[in-house]
């Protein structure tokens, strides 16, 4: 039920993503390679409350384990460096709120959500829940959007019957997800409050955001744009000057009969400001683009009926240039085959399997560690620098 | 169905309280005044589960995301800082339990409660919800009170029908929330337990705590006294003497057609050994005051029907005297708006504008952080030192 | 219903334990007995969603505050030393998924768990969940099996209709619960990945563990033997070699009539590059074994049918020698009283009041704490040095 936006009770919901990886040829730049084997992890975990608290009001709170299994053992080696299997939360891998939000629909053409939420800016990010990803990873392209953060929004679907939806609203000046370029431990841009610590008072800087879509086809074709800003303070590094971070987002995705396809095009750039620790740097400009597509031989009737498989491909090419001689290029390419255990309820019990080839590597990627956005070394998150299997089970309800 | 102590199956409860927070004026003793705007945070979110396990048994297991959003985040600057926005839990803006008791009740007039549970020293601390207070803040008595422990009481309510209520009781040696006077980190005292560690062994010291209840004329005007002691041992800072910290509450509430009302006086003694770090002083005193009225114009039929708005104000004075030198009072007078949804089930769907001003400022309150409770330069949790202004939404089940 | 697995839809399930203790004779090595008292906390919390997803494939996620009561806040004294007061779980007193796995059922006797799970390995570790112990502490053995990882099964109950059962797999090379022989922050050993920081790839070493299990008269008596062998890597410390953890456990236990047994034997040998920080040693033994009875008079028919109450006790004999000179044995002897408020639902509402006995104590245990597993001067976990007295109140749903 975690999908279906009718219900009215308090709904507990939630589902469990158990992964297993191995990777090859993790060489680091001539060293010998590595040890392999494989690893098993939880990719999420998920557990939520949804509902409507009165006529017109609906809320969703919504708990996640990231990775916990790996990283939440104290003493455990992985838990300083986060939590790296997945799409960048976790909290040290223990229990984080990642949604709570409600929805006041006083009509249904403006409606105000408030609470922590996904900031509606990327693609596939906004569209698809966790549990229904084509594939075990989402694209790199979520290095790039603002991700959650607590804020307000002016928001409908469907705007009168014409197919297009809208959301306009602002946040706090900081992503609360790890590891994009918003989140504020990785610039040097941070709200500084006043007063009493700065938790009763902001710092009069923003992100901004916007989004429009429109549905042309029904289910064929969706297109949506959106974008985003946040303000860069001056402090902490003094002596930086005081710019803004850009991101915007075009992107379609749809399906007929069995075949379901999405494509997106992720632009960022920033001022000068922008940097770790207070690096004075001439600012960045980073993309994305990928295109992925699923064939689902059941829907096509191609295969018997109790047999629910589905084979995909994805293509997600990854580049950040900061002007300063750091120009690096990353591409993965994705397949998969998806085995839906139950064609009548296809993500309550699913098995994914993902080989992840890094089809080009220009430049300095994958020189040892994985988790920064925008460090000389890594790969971005949801990149694999390396040949990567990945086998994942999934149960929901 | 958080608040109806009848029902008898598992039942999963839970809210959140989503709040923006500006302030102005936040001039530090004489230093230009800082930035201002809005922040937004989670003041408080709650899921839990509470029951009837057989006949005559009762729990409630109840877990708090408090201020999650903000600080719950790796490397986010609020951390070190805990939580300050709420009402003093978090745990780092982790996940923490904050109440898991069972109640035993063998005859109604004499009940067991065992576990963590708020021990019963206060007023409105006591009596109210997080869910269904008047004002977006709980009165500064908060920091006087000994909070959550872990411990025993036996307790009743309304018993033989006298309308009169009781419960006495015992607890560890340290509130196990934080800014407030009981909490070891606040003080020199802590349990000290010999063994493995101290672990499964006590130091002989305890919270003792008892509570009076009387409802006069039902609903209008019920009455209450409650008072707590805990001992101060002599480690970890030799050389301290070993005393006590003492607390006694007074308090009234009722209300009638619409409108209800709470008052409260709170007192708070310590012996030598009281202080941070080994901090050597002549005991302190500490006390708060607070009356506060809301009038709902709903009940009152002074609005159309389908609008529930409830005007709100709140005198609250604290003050503190430590006998060294540090004498400090301030008053905050709280202007309030509350609106509810849906009149039928008024805290599912809430939203509450607070203005909240110092009336009163004598003392070094406020030069620079919020977080103490005793500290110089600090105003007690629940306190503002400047102008601000909150408005916060609400949703629950 | 946190045990019956034949429910179907996300069944919500949970139990608290509240527990206090007192201990006596505190003496470390001659000095001085510390101070003597009650102490409360909370031995285990449960949260946790289970059911079937689709026909043929059910899911258990389980969320455990333990300890959570005392090691949960920030700045509490006990956080840093783990969460002793229970089983070695805790993680920090943060929330921590302790249970996330799903089975695969395409047949009743090939069945494939993957997830985080106890491994099969042990006796009344595996065959009783912590709301159904006879004790409030589990034996000592705990400390010499692999606890929970994250792996693969394949496994099956009363294959045939035979009364066998089996299970046999393979998890990554730690046990994700600390205080045991597996864990990897108790010995030199430790998964080593390449590629991108060790997340997506292993290092090749895994646990293997199998299980068999008999009935061999119905409840009377089952039997099962299990076992498990852990790779330990040549790295982080350089210059050991690399050699393997091995337990194997031998169990019975059954029960007729209001009386039940348990009976087991534990056995773990080391290799040489066993121990902690690079601790060059020869390798180690230790073994534990136990019986416990307990005789359920209201069961037997000799209490009045309101009253149900069961003696037990318990005898536990650990002993440890790492072929180095440090050769040790301590035994416990458990005597509990249980009492069921309603004996149609024992474990819902339940009372457990333990005393133990350290009946000998050779060698260096007891010195002062009693986190470690090997440690030089600590009780393995569950393990008391002192004479303890608990009780325990526990109510669930």
């Amino acid at each position: 039920p975690a999908n279906n936006k009718n219900d009215s009770g308090p709904i507990l919901y939630g589902y469990a993503q158990i992964t297993g990886g191995q990777q090859w040829g993790t060489s680091t730049n001539g060293s010998p390679t590595g040890p392999n084997g494989w690893i098993v992890g939880a990719n999420r975990i998920r557990l939520g409350v949804k509902g409507q608290a009165v006529p017109g009001v609906t809320y969703n709170i919504e708990a996640g384990w990231d990775n916990a299994a790996l990283s939440g053992i104290s003493g455990n080696p992985s838990t300083p460096k986060g939590n790296l299997l997945n799409n960048g939360l976790g909290n040290n891998g223990n229990a984080s709120i990642i949604n709570a939000w409600m929805n006041y629909a006083p009509v249904p053409f403006a409606q105000l959500k408030v609470g922590k939420f996904k900031l509606p800016v990327g693609n596939e990010y906004v569209s698809k829940a966790g549990n229904t990803l084509p594939f075990v990873f989402r694209s790199m392209a979520q290095s790039l959007l603002p991700g959650r953060s607590l804020g307000a929004m002016i928001h409908a679907d469907d705007v009168m019957g014409t197919g297009a939806s809208y959301a306009v609203g602002f946040a706090d000046d900081t992503s609360l997800d790890p590891y994009n370029a918003y989140y504020s431990g990785n610039n040097a841009a941070y709200y500084t409050g006043g007063g009493q610590g700065g938790f009763l008072n902001g710092s009069g800087n923003y992100i901004a955001f916007a989004r429009l879509g429109y549905d042309f086809m029904g289910p064929l074709l969706k297109a949506e744009v959106s974008g985003s800003r946040m303000s860069l303070g001056a402090v902490p590094s003094a002596g930086l000057s005081k710019t803004a971070v850009y991101t915007w987002n075009a992107g379609i995705h749809g399906g007929l009969m069995g075949v379901h396809y999405a494509a997106s095009y992720t632009n960022m750039t920033s001022g000068r400001s922008f940097g770790v620790g207070g690096y004075s740097n001439k600012g960045m400009l980073a993309t994305d683009w990928n295109v992925g597509l699923g064939v689902n031989l059941h829907q096509m009737t191609l295969t018997p009926s109790w047999l629910d498989i589905e084979p995909a491909v994805r293509f997600d090419s990854f580049s950040i240039n900061d002007h300063n001689g750091y120009d690096v290029k990353i591409d993965n390419t994705t397949v998969g085959l998806n085995y839906f255990v139950n064609p009548n309820n296809p993500h309550a019990a699913e098995v994914q399997l993902n080989y992840i080839i890094p089809t080009a590597r220009q430049g300095n990627f994958g020189a040892g560690t994985m988790g920064g956005v925008f460090g000389a070394n890594d790969a971005p998150i949801n990149g694999a620098a390396y040949n990567t299997l990945m086998l994942q089970f999934q149960a929901g309800f």
